[in-house]
């Protein structure tokens, strides 16, 4: 496996201004990195990612929660990676690892209804579907999770996250994914190219570590909450999910249909609730209801 | 088809704080829309993608030819988008189109070697992959194209990007990919929650009216820049690929192999160039250049 980062010389480029004389210097700069990775399921290849290098294991493990194809870790009879030290095939021009997985006796893979869109859309001429036809949410979702959090708890997570990123501070380049407690205290963080890589390994850090369901934790995203986002946490029975930036109008139907409280633009001291608010709740009324 | 935009009730949760009392205030929200789009090729499902509804048949043509399986709009005989309406399925719950691509005579459908990974990579046991593996470029790339670019129009750029971007200024929800000339001018500019849409809605606004290969031009992206839309430029044929933040290991080593100059954390008054930097130069260089 190679490293999170790669150095590269670059030009940087200034404009000159104000007592600036501008200018191109060269440097070197750090860069994250980015490789495919494929998972492959009882031998058979399932998807490929193109993915920041580093807990392949919790990614691979993550997707498969993801799918809906395993819920608890002794679905999974083994995994496991080859960085071609075995195989002989590490050459500085390769790139990329598999991950294999084999499931546990009976377990079989049934993936998300999403995939077959094409072709299960109830009309075969407009393709038009219902959300039901795009996503196989668990029926129960995450709506009976009792999770109470205070809005003060919900705006210091964006500085908690940040301070967690290692690559990110030194290349600027990776989203994260970070899994808090209902106070505020971090449980785990993961960072990569992609969001959904990033939350896919936190998902399959709780599963490999038997935290799933994660009721009453707070997931937080660096960027926008997608449908898959959405998708993601109620399969991994997060009740709330937060994001720095906008929902899409997807991720909010689905959020609602699932009973997960969605909050978007959580930056400094403001932050949108879009679905499920009860949830969010002043101390006042926590204690008042605490007191009751 | 359904807009671009949704309307949805959302709790305004603020903080108290420098005199503020803080509180939860309903109101409307503007969010952008995330919907499924299929594209099908002579009767057969290619691929499906969750994209904000609108230029539907741009982003089906860009996404051909980002998978290079056409690079000229002869190459198509026909493309349709079905919205609901000729077969009755217009329905409040239901989403998602189809757009229905027929191929011009002896067009066939290649798909990237990426898309192979798992199966075509050299070692079976590890999927080491060369960067040849996984994304198939055109021999000569655009390392030919000789346009230069003078530091202060590229740190115009997002600004212009920017302006240019309605529903974002509504929703804050959208990605965002401008094509411009070597001058700074914005030939055209397109939303979506996705990225690499965004930049196929634009590539495919290309094919269709013409333009292909796009010598001479800039490409512009809101966020990072993946390995993917490096890809997508240089089938394109963009000489110069700007992002306002990082590239990723995998974007330089690809760009650099294409001949294409990629420019990253283009904020303000400066940026960093990481592949081909002789396209970016001073107005003193270009004037003796012109001159001699």
């Amino acid at each position: 496996m190679a490293g999170r980062t790669t150095r590269r010389r670059v030009q940087r480029v200034t404009l000159p201004g104000e007592g600036r004389p501008g200018g191109t210097a060269e440097r070197a700069d750090v860069l994250a990195a980015e490789e495919p990775l494929g998972i492959r399921v009882n031998g058979t290849a399932l998807s490929m990612t193109m993915r920041t290098p580093g807990d392949d294991i919790e990614l691979a493990a993550g997707f498969l929660v993801s799918e809906a194809i395993v819920s608890s870790p002794s679905q999974i009879s083994g995994m496991k990676v080859c960085d071609g030290t075995t195989c002989g095939h590490v050459d500085h021009d390769e790139l990329g690892n598999i991950v294999d997985v084999t499931l546990g006796p009976g377990v079989t893979v049934a993936l998300g209804a999403r995939r077959n869109f094409l072709t299960t859309s109830a009309c075969g001429v407009c393709g038009k579907a219902s959300i039901q036809d795009i996503c196989s949410l668990p029926e129960a979702g995450v709506a009976d999770d009792p999770i109470r959090v205070r809005p003060e708890v919900l705006a210091s997570l964006p500085d908690r996250l940040r301070a967690a990123q290692r690559v990110f501070a030194s290349t600027g380049g990776l989203h994260a994914a970070g899994l808090f407690t209902s106070d505020g205290e971090l449980i785990v963080a993961r960072e990569d190219v992609g969001r959904h890589n990033a939350v896919d390994k936190v998902v399959g850090w709780a599963l490999l570590t038997g935290r799933l369901p994660l009721s009453g934790c707070i997931l937080l995203v660096s960027g926008r909450a997608s449908f898959e986002l959405v998708q993601k946490a109620v399969l991994a029975g997060v009740p709330l999910l937060a994001a720095v930036s906008a929902p899409s109008s997807l991720a909010v139907e689905l959020a609602d249909q699932g009973g997960l409280t969605l909050v978007g633009f959580l930056r400094g001291a403001s932050m949108n609730v879009y679905t499920c608010g009860h949830r969010v709740a002043a101390t006042a009324e926590l204690t008042a209801r605490s007191g009751g």
